[in-house]
């Protein structure tokens, strides 16, 4: 699909937010493609993220695309506005073991206050790539006043 | 639910288990109750984890619930066997804030190949409780023969 | 959880919507039990709703589900709100066969615009009972100007 | 994604199931487009099949996907084995209405045991189309042995 940002600083923006996102630093990850309605991640593979049988953690395989999946979101979202994941639901097609990880997210929907995005997770080892991951994801747009109203608060209940 | 574990050594087996997901250490995840069928793991919140408003990321949310549902099931699973998410649904409910998590995993369903499970995830703060996320979740059973085959290489299929 | 509804007079505007559903009379469907926060809809099993091995279809349970959910949630709603189906997620834990299903629909987290909703789904035959499904949903609630948005076309895009 | 079916008549068997499936029938769906992991369904929209709104009832569109995507998955599995929906995750994206609905279904992932598929849903009016639902879904292949165990008791456990 096609999509024309709102904000024509979109990327900019997105990468501020990104930079913001303490935990993609803590695992590794890193912002590596960027356009209307998509976003890709890159995580290198570290024994520090892995389960009991030396994969990546399903959860943090979910980490890098539902952040793949509200960046490719937040790129549509105007200037003001903030993005929160209202769920999403993550398909683990093989292991997740290689050297590296790419997450890709694609906006399927935009509405005004509800996007609806997809990720694909791959893993990469030796020029070789394989499909270990897939995530249907819902977003929600939280526009300037909400979150105003939100930032006096950080307790306050989600919209 | 009740549910009468075949494995009565299965909380020493989970313990194990646990503790080689080498990503539980390093986001600072503890094990703190088991029972047949349940399981309960703790996460004090730390500025490593957080998403761009401060919160825990839904994807840190959605691997400690990962794992506490997957271990409520695999506490139900034969001696020999291994436990495989096949894919989990997470809904976020309130900011992930505050002094610590726990996500609590039960399972719904038991089945020789297919286990259901369902995790909330609480946050905790000056001795206050929220529900923060619930997560539904289906594994995998695999069975001595299937693990042995995937011992074999880690590049294998999912079954 | 105890809820307390806005809206004192809504079993009468529930009951009503739930008339309006066609679908729920052409399957069969029964309202059978409402309460703040939570609603029950009872389908007598019948070969018309089969697939095929003779259980009803894994979509038809969805369907009641869905609905159990959403009036759930609608329970908690303004008296001049519709809801809406942002998404749900069925998990299939038995057939559904014998006498008659029921789902029983309740909210788990009630936000201004976004409710959570849960819903279970037992199979009924001989007096005894099975858990055969379970479903997790997010709600919308759409407010009085974006009814009356709606109410104007149609096919306008959904929030 | 190029599969290969193992089975030369899974035409003729995909047809025979779809037959079986009298829900199908009974909400005036057919079966309109077949090929190895892909599969169309086509459902007239009628007023017995709506909501509140006037809308196809999420519930039956969730039907038509699922039976999309796990006939999607039949198509590669061997002759003599069964399918069964384990779970399906269902994002509506615009009304249901139209003259017709159209629910195309792919596989995403074959496994041995689990299939992972997926569905869109559009709604066809005057010409136009709009993409209305998403649907994730994860497959089991009940293969010979299973099967038969379950012809013996359709009140057995689910595998």
């Amino acid at each position: 699909m096609k999509f024309e940002p709102r904000d024509p600083d979109y990327a900019a923006r997105v990468r501020a937010s990104f930079a913001c996102q303490r935990v993609m630093r803590f695992i590794g990850a890193e912002l590596v493609e960027l356009g209307p309605g998509s976003c890709a991640i890159r995580l290198p593979c570290q024994p520090d993220l892995t389960q009991q049988d030396g994969f990546v953690h399903a959860g943090i395989v979910g980490t890098i695309a539902d952040s793949a999946g509200g960046y490719a979101g937040f790129t549509l979202m105007p200037a003001e506005a903030r993005v929160l994941t209202v769920e999403y639901k993550l398909n683990l097609l093989a292991p997740a073991v290689g050297d590296f990880l790419v997450a890709r997210g694609e906006v399927i929907r935009h509405g005004r206050n509800l996007v609806v995005a997809r990720a694909d997770v791959t893993a990469h080892e030796d020029g070789g790539t394989r499909h270990c991951a897939t995530l249907l994801q819902t977003l929600m747009t939280l526009h300037g006043n909400a979150t105003a109203a939100r930032a006096a608060g950080s307790g306050e209940p989600r919209p």
